[in-house]
């Protein structure tokens, strides 16, 4: 029978990929590869082309549109959903690559729902996450001992208010659009010097440095607070 | 010049452990292993051994017992640092291995600083955490969209209260002697329906189910609740 992987190939780096994910790789005759438009470059993509050959393997795009309207959403989801278990109603054994882990943050939960009440096997395969690649990176401990963690989506970083006394650290996804709004609110506390912003962690260009005013990243950002 | 890598070998599934994992150990000349007594078994050792050949490499053990004195952990950091640097300073390459991700719950901090002060080159390599592990083989997300999570080691599970309200996923972290203490506080939410037990993931034992009165786990426990 037919298995569906769910495979997380961790941040940027393709060094970052687990043996559980080349091995489901090799198994798979699908790989299917969520993209923003079709015919547009995948990061995860060319993540796992760094060590895997891709070329005996059919390739298939699942369209996830980049929109707030929930119907749009729906149907992308809808259709990716349905050109799996299609594939996997055919016998053919699909992986579909996720960036990081596939529960942090991924939209992959509708396919996985569609795969299982479709009856067919699956199982998912952890990554690194972008933010244990950057603290690393940063040579920064996200916890220890008796501390404790928040992740927040940049969406909620007014939420850091709120949280940044209780917690010794703050992880704040998708925050590159944001990182002004964080200083502000971290000057307010005197904890300005206290928060590092990751970047494309192993890509081509990768950042890490301090936080600062009146600049912005792109989509693959994240900033550690840690006091 | 000699190297440092503090290596994270994921949980317990070989399967976890990452190519740059495989690779600084290839590097490496010494794989520094901490225990809780010399002479006693590490699930680290023996999850790499899983994947990896260790007969040519050197096994340095570093005793690093569970105390909660202050001086018997800071000895026994200080004498592990100690035992790095003087191989590192003999030119030999050095794979520190650790569960999970360095960065979370790891003891490493204080000898990654010893590392750098005495002026060595180190490189952190993650890991997958346990509760990434644990989230995708329970087939849980920890977090979608406009969603944050909190982690908190057992010790303090009381705030598990407080964050309830605010947090759509809260990981508890070691909480093996806790999840009665923890079931209860869900109850008094509603939300004892909403909490997975995960011990011991990818090991010979591993375990997860839904939380349940009287019961007690191992070292290796995690807790996750969603709602």
């Amino acid at each position: 029978m037919a298995k569906f992987y769910s495979v997380g190939v961790g941040a940027g780096d393709g060094s970052y990929i687990t043996l559980g994910a080349l091995r489901a790789l090799e198994k798979a005759d699908i790989i299917a590869v969520p993209v923003k438009k079709s015919g547009e470059k995948s990061t995860a993509l060319e993540i796992i082309r760094k060590e895997f050959d891709t070329d005996k393997k059919e390739i298939l795009e699942l369209e996830f549109p980049m929109s707030s309207d929930d119907k749009t959403r729906q149907l992308s989801r809808g259709a990716a959903a349905e050109k799996i278990i299609s594939a996997l109603d055919n016998g053919k054994n699909i992986a579909m690559i996720t960036l990081g882990d596939v529960s942090v943050y991924s939209t992959c939960s509708y396919v996985h729902k569609a795969v299982k009440d479709a009856g067919h096997e699956m199982e998912i395969i952890p990554g690194i996450t972008s933010f244990c690649a950057a603290a690393d990176k940063a040579q920064i401990s996200l916890c220890e001992g008796n501390e404790s963690v928040a992740i927040i989506p940049s969406l909620k970083s007014a939420n850091l208010e709120k949280y940044i006394d209780d917690f010794d650290t703050i992880v704040i996804m998708k925050a590159g659009k944001d990182t002004d709004a964080i200083y502000n609110i971290l000057k307010r506390h005197g904890l300005e010097h206290n928060a590092v912003v990751s970047s494309c962690i192993g890509m081509e260009n990768e950042l890490i440095e301090p936080i600062q005013r009146h600049k912005e990243y792109g989509y693959f950002t994240t900033v550690i607070v840690k006091h």
